[in-house]
């Protein structure tokens, strides 16, 4: 089966070289006819072109594999492919999470689907154990780990005791976070990912906007000073619930007990578990990124397409984010103590304090109606 | 799709009852159409029988769940099940271990096929993820804490620092462990479910008498105080390890790093970790056993085989296992101390030591030439 592979990155390298490798049977029915690259400085092969048109036009490219990141050009080709009656096979969650329904539409009404299984944990078999599990059992609720780069700041804040500006500066110094960080701290990344998992887990679709998101840029060392003071550990948790007309779908650091299989889960891995009525809790603990665990779930996709099994359906129902459904007890650090006086149950230091049981939607209006940039909320595990 | 349940009891009711339930369109397409039962008094179904003749020779009866337990006469209905021409999928693990080369010849002959994925890791779904990353990659080795019984006895010996006797005896009032509880704590468990998961990873059967087993029955408070002032944690591992032409199969306490994700898996959970060339090491982490869990695994075998997808391929090569092959750095506490001369490192109590870099095999050989049946050995992570 022959494959148009956009990008020849990090991910889109690796995919060429697990198909040219071919370890295994199922690998060596696959074959890259075209690589789309950037500039001339990356026609390293010959089967490279700067011109999308040689795939989209090719009849004997039957899957064209995203690997570009960003919002476009990749929407735009992926669109296009699907409208020629290609399969889309993509690792980028910010663009698929973005036009979600667009291209599920797009790819409904040509015959073909839209695979994202390196969308989400990287070399975390997650998509696929959720389209298995399914396959007895409705999925409950899921909550994850899905980012290694706010994991591995986290830790080291936890381990050494270091302010979040220096260790998210090592971060970037070992490549684990990008030169503008904001979809890694802010818990953007992981929003992309919650909005996916809960497309596969509920099928369901629903606006990204509506998924209630706070990251870890404004945490500081005294937060985790409570932590440590009352065994907990600090985790940036992302969270799909179902509950049949409607999901609860949110990104919030979490306080976690210590026995929580979650509060160990080391650096910059990923951790993800789904809860269902017959399995149970089922966790998944790997890689979260890289070049070959990433490109590993495209070529898995790939091997999908070629079986034709447990083929993609695309064809989701659209349902409402509401936050009003999940309770919790939330720590917040601010500046503002007065804006949140009807939901204050304890202090805790001078600057935080622990709210009563309140929703979370009821936590994030207060955070925004008291217009503190500088806050810092987590939830508290109970 | 027609099934004969044989045996109504933890598993085979769940099995009957998520069946019966049909939570998911593929679930409605299976039946259960008669159950095996021990006597009388479990004659609680119209499907219920006392006779396996009766399912045995109903054509319609396509698949043969076997969730007895037992080595007889699991065993022999299940050959009989294979030479009518009838799936088997089986969560006997002790019975699959030890018949194994035997009744997958028998399903090849048959032109049948022979499943297992309740066998291991209970509601993990270890097999089931090794089936997919093998579509893709070559499984270089496998390691994992495969019993929650033993789990839950270390990990309440750690924390409470209790003994193992009284340990133990609180895990049978709570029904993690047998009255006879030889196979949970002198890893007999562990070895068939390594034995099993070398069969589906690296495609290879093997005499299970040559798999190295090192239980924790002679575990003693001293041993974990040495783990606790050295900031290591015991866990009972089965490890695979494919080398070509012969693999390494081994079941030994292992004292962990306090970052390895294995060292904090809580209480009576499960944790199995592959490492592969493309996927890099990708960890499991659930509940090992229990009833819906367990028969979660079942019916998604049952689904495979409705669906035809993926068949099970129970033609393997026979290949030995050497444990040569595997060195490590080894405590061994012993009254024995003489008897060990040649591989002492250093000491580290009066008796305990911890041994030179040797292969596993030298250290099992010292361990039965010692004769003290009441030696604590395991390997010390490096």
């Amino acid at each position: 089966m022959k494959i148009g592979l956009l990008g020849h990155g990090v991910v889109g390298s690796g995919v060429r070289k697990i198909i040219d490798d071919g370890a295994t049977w199922e690998v060596r029915e696959l074959a890259v006819k075209r690589i789309l690259v950037k500039d001339e400085s990356e026609l390293t092969d010959p089967r490279c072109t700067l011109n999308f048109d040689e795939i989209l036009n090719d009849p004997e490219i039957e899957i064209v594999a995203e690997c570009m990141g960003g919002l476009e050009p990749a929407h735009t080709f992926a669109k296009k492919a699907l409208e020629k009656g290609k399969y889309v096979v993509t690792s980028n969650k910010k663009m698929l999470a973005t036009y979600c329904e667009d291209l599920f539409e797009t790819a409904v009404r040509n015959g073909v689907t839209v695979h994202y299984e390196a969308s989400c944990g990287g070399g975390i078999p997650w998509m696929a154990a959720l389209d298995r599990t399914r396959r007895v059992d409705d999925i409950d609720s899921f909550r994850g780990i899905f980012n290694g780069t706010t994991n591995y700041i986290l830790e080291r804040m936890k381990k050494e005791g270091k302010d979040f500006d220096e260790m998210l500066a090592e971060a970037q110094k070992l490549g684990y976070a990008e030169r503008d960080p904001s979809d890694d701290i802010d818990g953007y990344d992981v929003k992309y990912k919650v909005s996916l998992s809960c497309v596969k887990a509920f099928d369901t679709l629903q606006d990204i906007n509506d998924i209630t998101t706070f990251g870890i840029r404004n945490i500081r060392r005294e937060d985790l000073e409570y932590c440590a003071a009352n065994s907990l550990t600090c985790k940036l948790i992302g969270t799909g619930e179902f509950h049949g007309d409607y999901i609860s779908a949110f990104v919030i650091p979490m306080f976690l007990k210590s026995d929580d299989v979650f509060s160990n889960i080391p650096l910059n891995f990923n951790a993800i578990e789904s809860d269902s009525k017959t399995l149970g809790a089922a966790a998944f603990v790997g890689q979260g990124a890289g070049s070959l665990p990433t490109a590993h779930a495209v070529v898995q996709n790939l091997v999908d397409i070629w079986k034709n099994q447990d083929p993609e359906i695309n064809d989701k129902a659209v349902r409402p984010v509401d936050n009003q459904a999940h309770t919790g007890v939330y720590y917040i650090r601010t500046a503002k103590h007065a804006a949140f006086a009807d939901i204050i149950d304890r202090n805790v230091s001078e600057h935080a304090f622990i709210t009563k049981k309140i929703s979370l939607m009821q936590a994030a209006d207060a955070c925004a109606a008291s217009g503190d940039e500088k806050l810092f909320i987590a939830e508290v595990a109970q």
